[in-house]
């Protein structure tokens, strides 16, 4: 394979833009497989592109400019497949630059902490995205000391105005399904936040809050509980919900793994979904509409944060303006079979 | 936080075994988190480590020698929980070594593997694990070429005698799930086999047709269906199952994306699991428990294949002779709520 591997004629993404007569935004599109490209020329660049061997321009420039071609993404753990999507969006954001993604956790622990600090130090990178659970402010701080460009995926500017930073809109999103309970009739909707130091948690719950307020009904401080993002903590919850005098008809779960825990502690109960109980999660992970019945959830674009993470890093990298710190790209409900009027079934009880 | 980061005093693996008494297999067990350590040797390693900073040996090691500090792993795609789980076991066994993880995927793609082997060639790796989904003979013989350390997982040896691989018992899985459903009194038993080229495939097909052999009963070969362990497969071959005059009772599916396809079958015809049909699946995945019903499933110790992996390359780096160029690991039948005794409803219909 190696022998049919034109080194020296490899175009830049400059120079296929040049050739085709369009931007290298188009040939970024084409080489990532965006949808938004024009048949014609997607055909004219996959041509030049296949012809020149491959692009790999920014590895090539980065090593003349004495930079490494490495770019390090440090997550807190590698056991949700929240992460998986958001390394998947940053892996193919890099695919077509040549540049090479370094993956580490921090397992949140100050030992690995350190010792992720110290790699990065002394095995050198040229930028870091970080997607952490807190604010983690003593890392950000050692990120420019040393001046290392890096952005933040999923924070809510805790960090402070000057920290670049992509997230999603958890507040229209936590808005948008509980109103979409609410126009199924629901009344009785109960809340299962994530952890509440986390600024998407917080906007999750006051989107949950706002939604109810526009319909005049008071939030109930039994239905509104305290979760931790984990499978747990759903279960937990739910079970405490079922045990109220008047149990919700809808659960509204901080994330799709609680959401899952939800069903769990339904299911052990003989509740069934959505006959008796609804229940909407937050994310759609790609197992969403794998469970029986499939999840009606919030879709996070996590792929498309990783992707935006990149183009945010490289931009910083090759020293030229963000157009703003923190971008938050939308989200959307996605509906599926996990929600239905209430009263579907007269009672609680009994339905398996 | 990097003022708290004594450089000067850190110690190598060896060095903290040298100190505690004990083996360097056991500090880095503790490092790794690992269960078989004693409590008290636990806590003196743990103590160690913590006065020293941490141990970052190999890293500082490979450097000195001219070496990158670098180990690729590359895969076919990212968007499988399977993936996720190894990433996971190499990202944990690396940790302690200070090594950094580079993560690729080709995609499947000509343009992308050429890509791929272009980046290590240009910048370096110290090592490669391959996680890929055909025999990719091509891309091994560049690496022999390069003289590029590497470890291949999850295949079945079709790459030749002299290619280091981690895998799991595919064959004695595939048996005792059979056997399993042989034992609850199953006798028309479908089995939904992975992409037939695979030798993975191959040998839990055979696995499945030797426990049935054993018991005297002769393949039906109308039960045995293609598949390509896609979710779509699961989905049209369990349809094609339902439709056979004489219909399964139960579904070996050849991995657990394939049983969630039979999952979503079984619902849209109305047939329950496991009261009218059983299910098994192969993996385990993060996902598999969190289903409804919770899947029975072959679990392959995916995170622990990814950390042998990663021993196996450090031997190689270092020179050292590997044990065995072949490793298999153990795989397990995990017993949830997906399987019953054939007969338990009268009938295929009519059970939502």
């Amino acid at each position: 394979m190696a022998s049919h591997h034109p080194t020296e004629q490899r175009l830049t993404i400059r120079e296929i833009a040049e050739a085709a007569g369009v931007s290298a935004m188009t040939v970024s599109r084409v080489l990532n497989k965006r949808p938004d490209v024009a048949p014609a020329t997607r055909q004219k660049i996959e041509q030049l592109v296949a012809e020149s061997g491959f692009v790999r321009s920014r590895a090539a420039r980065a090593m003349r400019k004495g930079r490494h071609g490495l770019i390090d993404l440090v997550v807190l753990s590698l056991d949700s497949p929240y992460i998986l999507e958001i390394i998947r969006g940053v892996e193919e954001a890099l695919e077509p630059t040549g540049l090479r993604l370094v993956v580490s956790a921090t397992h949140g622990e100050d030992q690995h902490e350190r010792q992720w600090l110290a790699k990065i130090s002394d095995g050198w990178t040229d930028g870091a995205i970080l997607v952490l659970a807190q604010g983690q402010s003593d890392r950000v701080q050692s990120l420019r000391r040393r001046r290392t460009p890096f952005v933040v995926v999923d924070h809510e500017g805790e960090l402070g105005p000057q920290v670049p930073s992509v997230g999603a809109t958890n507040w229209a999103g936590a808005r948008s399904a509980t109103e979409y309970l609410l126009a199924l009739g629901h009344r009785r909707i109960a809340f299962i936040g994530g952890s509440p130091t986390l600024g998407c948690a917080q906007e999750r719950a006051s989107g949950y809050r706002e939604a109810l307020k526009a319909e005049g009904i008071d939030v109930d401080p039994d239905l509104v509980r305290p979760g931790t993002f984990l499978h747990e903590s759903g279960y937990e919850q739910t079970m405490a919900l079922l045990d109220l005098p008047d149990p919700p008809t809808a659960i509204f779960a901080g994330n799709d793994t609680m959401a899952f825990g939800c069903y769990s502690a339904l299911r052990a109960r003989g509740v069934r979904v959505p006959d008796a109980i609804s229940v909407v999660g937050f994310d759609d992970v790609l197992v969403a509409p794998l469970v029986i019945p499939p999840l009606t959830t919030v879709r996070q674009p996590l792929a498309d944060m990783g992707r935006f993470a990149v183009s945010m890093l490289l931009r910083q990298i090759d020293g030229s303006p963000l157009d703003a710190l923190r971008v938050e790209l939308a989200t959307s409900l996605v509906v599926r079979e996990s929600c239905a009027a209430p009263g579907t079934s007269g009672s609680l009880q009994g339905q398996t």
